[in-house]
């Protein structure tokens, strides 16, 4: 392994901490700024969203549902990848969790599938897609 | 801190989660290849496997067991090590989750426990202990 | 990214895990030797404590609720940290499993926010604040 192999490691598991850490504070430019411009975001509980506009669109929702008083947490782990020059593959688990009016919930487990590309030297999701072990809604979102 | 030391942590750190997503997703061989040929497998939940043809039973049953709806999750975090040359010691935290029917429950918090060997290059555990905070039992494993 | 920087990163990720496994481990030293001399820890759960003495008070009061057949797992994730020579700030997730005569329960998800410190080639937390989603206390600590 070279060091720049390493970089690209620490770099892409930076990128999903930053991606979840900013859904869950509601830092919508963060979000977007975590996804290539021609960028796919797939879930079944929020749908499909492709471009900047509606990945947009989408973080602006999990921003008001935090600023309405619900706190999640995607908790991530189990991260794995394989890069190959400018693009990569990898998955992680996620374990959701839901806080409100005081009490925390297990939402589901489930897991991320990534596809990534480097742009100008930072690595940015290319395709994701969010897998869980059972369907949930996020009531307000 | 060497580069040749990175990298060895990086691979030990890969083994924990080739093997907890393995398990998961019902992948013997992968399960079986995480493990040296004379390795010991300790879980107060489903007992004790010595070698590799134990050990692919034991995988067995967990493909089994996920083929037939239930979807585990080891969660893995807090993962720290010591390595000495060709061998390791390592332990992580441990969450378990189990989804059915719909429905996801925390099995029990615990840890893994493990002595790990290099073998032609590759990373792999020795021994390998798991403890949890409460006794459980997987019904139909 | 320099292997010094790397090497940066791992140490602090290992601190992180080091504090986490003392404290559920009932560890006064290691504890105490996470923090440096005039450190401040702070966490509503358990008020406001600085310096050696106040820190070593803090951890014995985990050892002894530890000792009294209470097994807390504070499971970290998400670990992201910006480094500037000698002085360092990080961020993780921090999900609590109390597990207590055989039953396991999520206390809250929150997120520590450290300050940190090199001291001596070792680095150290200066200021270590927990942040939990809701309230709760911790029966018998």
């Amino acid at each position: 392994m070279t060091s720049s192999s390493i970089e690209d490691r620490l770099a892409i598991g930076d990128l999903f901490t930053h991606y979840t850490c900013a859904l869950d504070a509601g830092e919508v430019d963060v979000i977007v700024d975590c996804f290539t411009a021609d960028a796919a975001l797939v879930s079944p509980a929020v749908g499909r969203h492709v471009g900047h506009a509606a990945i947009r669109a989408f973080a602006e929702r999990f921003a008001r549902f935090q600023r309405n008083g619900n706190q999640l947490r995607h908790v991530i782990s189990n991260l794995t990848m394989q890069v190959d020059g400018e693009t990569a593959h990898a998955t992680c688990y996620l374990t959701v969790f839901l806080t409100k009016d005081g009490k925390s919930n297990l939402m589901a487990p489930g897991r991320y599938d990534c596809d990534l590309r480097k742009v100008d030297g930072a690595w940015k999701f290319q395709n994701r897609v969010v897998l869980h072990d059972h369907d949930y809604k996020l009531e307000g979102l």
